[in-house]
């Protein structure tokens, strides 16, 4: 499943789309975060008022504004949800792991992470960043390599939310997830064999949650490298839950126990 | 947002592609052999006898029949030769909410149910069976109307789940809602504004968990028949989970109490 994903759509070409955002959630949070856009596709013709208000927005912020038949924006998307407006903005920019801890204490807050292992589906990572955003996490770790990137249909997924999360991009996930650890931060990876029960493991301190791949899991080095391998209890028949889903689970259990 | 959103795809498009069976021929036969329709899409206005006779028995097994714009029938046609009619098989028979209620009561368990109100995002739908068979709920309903169906697609996201996971599909959400009121379901909706944080109501007791439409959460009547309405913490910026996301979280947290 995941070789296919990677033989059709190979790393390269993936990063070359990375500023592309497509649909109005998308471009509205670029907007509202301040972020620049250089261009704003946008569907002849038929602009409603939501999209000439967008569009609007976008000429005020410095973007040339481009309306293009909507076919054309048929061929630009990747998500084929692009809802009459594409905007490119300059590439996302990546953050650093110092930034996000640098960030975490000047909110007085216990550094709380995600750290995705070669996530391949864009919807789980963007996903994961929406979660990530509601439950205040500061920040998503991803690998460089072997992993889908920032590209239009996880903004999308993210409902805006890559806008806001600091993402970091690591060569390698079990050096950042040591670095994280000399740094006083509990990894805490997913087993279905994990020593803890999540509801057991004290996410209260600084903590990184890692996610593995969704036919994988973790690669066997990130598991040796987490402090504690928790279990999601399983009730069914089924034996595991989608990446996203558990980061959400995670992501709150460690909201409950902040509160 | 969402209303765009359904106007450029409307129902048809969303619920598409893997389930969908073209033409008068393909239609026929899976009536004939029995398998389970959800929708069935007809050209309005020129029915001729036989598309008429098609319809009459496709209702009569249970499906909706609904009426198109010849146009509508065009775009969600693959095979391009769709003959004025286009079918949506089921991947699954239905289950009853007593059904439900009572395979909770012979495991000894008080009953947990998640309530889709109209989901239009068949990876939403999927990834909520996925949980709550995860979380071992009992049963998943979602509205004959205005919902997408056990399609291919859900199947596929739900990991196997719909397999195990019985569905409950209703004629209408707050009538369903009100039946498992009376027999001692509590029914918790999510908002924004919910009266209780997440975290402070009881998910003990027999729980339906109402998880309203991905842009404009529960409708008006769904929301007032809810007994409590919770909120899902939001610590960032954005203001709302995916859909599957806060099922996953609700679940969970019933997971956890109920331990």
């Amino acid at each position: 499943m995941k070789q296919e994903f990677r033989k059709k759509q190979p790393e390269p070409e993936l990063d070359a789309l990375e500023g592309q955002l497509e649909g109005r959630n998308a471009v509205q949070e670029a907007l509202r975060s301040g972020r620049a856009l250089d261009k704003v596709f946008i569907a002849a013709g038929d602009t409603d008022r939501n999209l000439s208000r967008l569009a609007g927005e976008a000429r005020q912020a410095g973007a040339v504004v481009v309306p293009v038949d909507r076919r054309k924006l048929d061929q630009m998307s990747v998500t084929h949800a692009h809802q009459g407006i594409i905007a490119q903005a300059a590439a996302h920019t990546y953050a650093t792991l110092d930034e996000v801890l640098e960030a975490a204490r000047a909110k007085g807050e216990a550094p709380l992470l995600v750290v995705c292992d070669e996530l391949s589906d864009p919807h789980n990572l963007g996903a994961i960043l929406r979660s990530a955003e509601c439950a205040g996490a500061h920040g998503v770790v991803i690998p460089k390599r072997r992993s889908v990137g920032l590209i239009p249909v996880v903004a999308k997924a993210s409902a805006g939310a890559v806008e806001y999360m600091p993402v970091v991009r690591v060569a390698n996930i079990p050096t950042a997830l040591k670095e994280l650890q000399e740094k006083g931060v509990w990894v805490y990876g997913t087993a279905a064999d994990g020593e803890k029960e999540l509801y057991e493991a004290d996410l209260r301190g600084p903590t990184a949650i890692v996610i593995g791949n969704e036919g994988e899991g973790m690669g066997r080095l990130v598991r040796q490298t987490c402090d504690v391998l928790v279990r999601v209890p399983m009730k069914g028949r089924i034996s595991s839950l989608n990446a996203s889903a558990t980061a959400a689970i995670l992501l709150y259990e460690a909201v409950r126990q902040r509160r």
